[in-house]
């Protein structure tokens, strides 16, 4: 059995997190799949997805590891081309990735105390049209 | 078809990787799904699923890589304001990801010769208590 | 349902991206699956998959930053054992991970319009035997 929900959501833009675990979970319950996997997938390159414990202080971590590899302050071939200037999103996107599959186990998500299901906001300015696609797979 | 197995597994402490491939394995002989996929997923926000040649050097240079992103010698947000000192812990976590799925064919788990399936410790403590779910959907 | 197909493709070597999109998207069209999900997986351990906007500029970004935590002038454990020269193939490769999974609307991926689905091939020579299976799941 195949369930496919959506969602929609606005962001703050760059570096913004987003707890999305409980709109998840209502689509876990709609599909009234008991056992088997949910699967979360944003539609675009310069968001990405993930599992951790929604803190501010580990937020704020956690952007300043992604910059790391993606710092602000060097110059992009992307944005040389396309001067989009957000160069820097898409490469942290491609790293985390767009896409997370959480187990669903008596019609719920399976997820430790301080894991939630976030969405990371990589671009470089607040996004209205945030797709995310959620289908859920079992008996 | 959904089946549904779990693991638990003690670890070491921080940079510990666990190649836990055959017991993926068992649970999909047990699943008698012969055709479809396997998805791991470890519950909580300080360790992360992967593949990797299970060699004790690459794995030291993996560890040392995460480090790169997430050294242990700067101060985290996440420390300052809960005194957890796991700060670097939550930050490699989210960025490897909590969650794997490999391909099942001919009722076995589809890898390459040196490629295994492990978990990465990154709490800075040992843990007695990591539990896995592993779920195999599929014909 | 579950369908089962496989890619074979050859890469140029370290940095080399390959756009296997239309490819995968063919599996789908074949799988005849409306609705559910596309895992797409990269048997072995020096390549891995994610999604991008297949631009030349954000590629050759992506491959900078993944250089930041494996840089191609430190000495790697398991070169040193192995003497292979690819350690810092296997780190990349462990990091972004070597799967992907995709929703199915419609009988075909979802996607945006600037995210394109590709094969990072991180290992230091040029492979004529990349093998991808390509699994989908649904109705």
């Amino acid at each position: 059995m195949a369930f496919s929900g959506s969602l929609a959501l606005s962001t703050k833009g760059e570096g913004d997190i987003v707890d999305i675990t409980e709109k998840i979970q209502e689509n876990v319950r709609s599909s009234g799949i008991t056992i088997g996997i949910c699967h979360v997938f944003v539609i675009g390159s310069t968001a990405a997805i993930t599992t951790i414990e929604y803190e501010p202080g580990v937020l704020q971590d956690l952007n300043r590891a992604l910059s790391v590899c993606a710092p602000s302050d060097i110059t992009y071939a992307h944005d040389s081309r396309w001067g989009d200037g957000n160069g820097r999103s898409h490469v942290k996107a491609a790293m985390v990735g767009p896409s997370l599959t959480v187990p669903v186990s008596d019609g719920a998500l399976v997820l430790g105390t301080w894991q939630q299901i976030v969405l990371l906001e990589l671009d470089t300015r607040p996004r209205r049209d945030r797709h995310l696609l959620v289908t859920i797979i079992g008996d």
